[in-house]
C-alpha cells in the first residue's frame, strides 16, 4: 500500500469514555447485562452517572480506538467522527490529534453534547458500557471527504455507526467511494447486541461490501444466528475475503479463502480491564496489512496490541505499541511504515 | 472529636487534572522547571495543551484529593471549591460527591471555565505541573459556610488558595470562623515556588493560624529561608502546634512541642506517579487525628495513602484506602470513624 496516501481512514461514534470501577452488586442495582453496550439516552445518561463512583475520563470510540493503535504502529491513519464543540468534544480532537491521526470533521456546533460512554470495569476485569450518542448521531453523508476515503488503503468501519441512522448513510457513503476508488473495506461488529439489532443489513453489508470482517466470537455467532462457532466460522468463508475472528484468551482465527489459520493468544501478566481488546486487535491486524505482513503475522500483531489494552484501565494503549511488537517480532516488519 | 458533625472541611482550588506521560525533551520545549507547579492563563493553557500527548483527565485539585482520601478512611469530609457550571466542573462535583464528601459549593455560571492542571509525568515518575486556575478565581468569602466549618473538627486549607486573590480571603475568612468555634486550622504549603509568592504571608498565617502544619523538605526549607532541614525543623518546633512534614522515600517527620518523631516511609513497589503525594499523605494523618490517633500512627497512615498514591497514575486513590489502612495497623484504628 506504499501507492497510498493512508493505510486505513476509519469511521466510527467519537466518544469519549468514563471509565469506572464497579461490582456486580452495581451493575444489578443498574439491571445491566454485563459485557454488552447498552444505548442510554440523555435523561438516562444523568440519573445513571449520579449512581456511578468516581471516574476517569479517557478519549474512546471503537474505531478511534482502532485508528490511534494504527498510528502507534506507524500507520498513516485517519478518522472521521462527530463530536460537539464543548469540552470533552475538545478532549476527543485533541486525543486523537495528538496521538498523530488525521482527524478534521466538524464538529457540531448545536445539538446534543459529546457522546460519553460509562465504562463499568468489574473485578474480573469484564466492562460493561452504557453509551449516550449524543453528537454521533449528527454525522452524516456530508462529513464523508471523498478524497481521504478514495486514497485509504483500507476504510474501516465500526458496526456501532449502524445504531444512529444518520451515520448508516454516511458509511453506505464511504463504502462505495472506497470500493470505486479500488481499495477495501473493513467492518467490526462491535457487539453481540448490535449484530442482533442490525443482523439482516450487517448479512448484506459482508456480501456486498466488506472485504475484512472483525468479530469475536459472540458477535460472530449472533451474525449467522448458530451456537457453533465452528458453524459459524464455515458461513463466513467465502462471505468475505478474510475474517480474523478473536476469541479471548484462546487468541483467534483468521479465515482466508480455503485458510483457517490459528494463532494463539500473546501472554498478558495480569488482564485488568478487556475494554479495547477488540479494537486494538483489529489495530494490530491493519497496520499489520498495511505494512506488508503475512496473515499469521498480522493476527500476532493483533493480539500483541490487545494484550496491551487488556493490562491496564483504558481502551488507549499506554506503552509505545511499536517498541512491544518490535520487542516480540523484530524491527524488520516495520519497514513499510513511517 | 466525636462532637463534631464534619471531621474535616478542606477549602481549595477544585482542579481537574489532565494526565499525560512526558519526556525531558518535552519539558524543556516547554521551558519548565521539573516538578514544581507553574500558573498560565487561558492562551497559554490552550498554546500548551496543543503541544501534550493524548491524556486522561481526572478530577484533581491538592485539598480535594486530601479530603477524597480523608471520607475513603472513613472520615466525615467536606470540601468547598469553586467550578463552573460546564462538562469539567461537572466531572469534579460528580466525582467528589460520589467519593462520599459533603460539597455544595455553587458553581459559576460565567466566567472562565473549571480550571484544569496539566500534569506531566515523567519516567522517572515526577510530576510537574501547569495550572489553568479558571472558575477558582471567583471563590469568595461569601463561599464559606460558617456552619459547615464551625462544625468541623479541622478546617484544611491549601497554600495554593493564596495565589487567587480572592479566595486568599475566603481561606483567611475561614480560619477566623474554626478559630472563633475552637476548632483547628491546617495548611498545607503547597509548592515551594508558591511559599516563595506568598512566604511573608505564610509566616504570618502560621504564626497566627495554624495548628496544624503539613508541607515537604523543600517547602518549609523555602518558607524559613534556610537550606538546612534541620534548622527548619528548629524553626517550625513553636511556631505552630503540630508540623508533618513528608521526605519522599526518607518518610516523615512530624514536630509535636519537643517531639520530632522520625517515621520511616511505607514500602512501594514501584513509584509511577508521585502527584497526590503529599495531598494523601495529609488525607492519612488527618483521618487518623480524626479517629484519635497518636501522632505516629498519624504519620504511618499518611505515608499508607501516600504510598498508594504513587503506585499508580493519578492523585485520586485507586484502591480502598480502609483496607490498605487495616491490613497494616489494624482494624482497631477506624472505630471512631464511620
Amino acid at each position: 500500500m506504499a501507492d497510498t496516501s493512508t493505510h486505513v481512514a476509519g469511521i466510527g461514534n467519537a466518544i469519549v469514555d468514563v471509565l469506572v470501577h464497579a461490582d456486580d452488586l452495581l451493575l444489578h442495582r443498574l439491571g445491566l447485562s454485563k459485557g454488552v453496550m447498552t444505548l442510554i439516552d440523555a435523561a438516562q445518561a444523568e440519573a445513571i452517572y449520579s449512581q456511578l463512583p468516581p471516574g476517569i475520563e479517557c478519549s474512546g470510540g471503537s474505531a478511534a480506538n482502532t485508528i490511534v493503535g494504527i498510528a502507534q504502529l506507524g500507520g498513516r491513519a485517519a478518522y472521521v467522527g462527530k463530536v460537539k464543540d464543548d469540552q470533552l468534544g475538545q478532549v476527543f480532537r485533541h486525543d486523537i490529534k495528538n496521538a498523530g491521526v488525521a482527524f478534521d470533521t466538524s464538529a457540531a456546533v448545536d445539538g446534543p453534547s459529546t457522546a460519553r460512554c460509562f465504562v463499568l470495569v468489574t473485578p474480573d476485569a469484564q466492562r460493561t458500557m452504557l453509551t449516550f450518542l449524543g453528537a454521533c448521531v449528527e454525522l452524516g453523508p456530508d462529513d464523508i471527504d471523498p478524497v481521504v476515503i478514495a486514497g485509504a488503503g483500507v476504510t474501516y468501519l465500526e458496526g456501532y455507526l449502524y445504531d444512529p441512522p444518520l451515520a448508516k448513510r454516511a458509511f453506505l457513503h464511504a463504502a462505495g467511494i472506497a470500493h470505486a476508488a479500488g481499495r477495501s473495506v473493513s467492518l467490526s461488529l462491535s457487539d453481540p447486541f448490535c449484530v442482533e439489532r442490525h443482523r439482516a443489513a450487517f448479512l448484506d453489508l459482508v456480501s456486498d461490501h466488506v472485504d475484512i470482517l472483525f468479530a469475536n466470537e459472540a458477535e460472530l455467532c449472533s451474525l449467522y444466528k448458530t451456537p457453533s462457532f465452528d458453524d459459524a466460522v464455515r458461513s463466513a468463508r467465502g462471505h468475505c475475503r478474510v475474517a480474523a475472528i478473536t476469541r479471548g484468551a484462546k487468541g483467534s482465527v483468521v479465515v482466508s479463502g480455503e485458510d483457517v489459520l490459528v494463532v494463539d493468544a500473546e501472554a498478558v501478566e495480569a488482564v485488568v480491564d478487556t475494554t479495547g481488546a477488540g479494537d486494538l486487535y483489529a489495530a494490530g491486524f491493519l497496520a499489520g496489512l498495511a505494512g506488508g505482513c503475512d496473515l499469521v503475522t498480522c493476527a500476532r500483531l493483533g493480539g500483541i496490541a490487545a494484550a496491551e489494552i487488556i493490562s491496564h484501565f483504558g481502551a488507549r494503549p499506554e506503552h509505545p505499541l511499536k517498541d512491544l511488537a518490535r520487542a516480540r517480532l523484530g524491527s524488520h516488519l516495520f519497514e513499510n511504515l513511517r
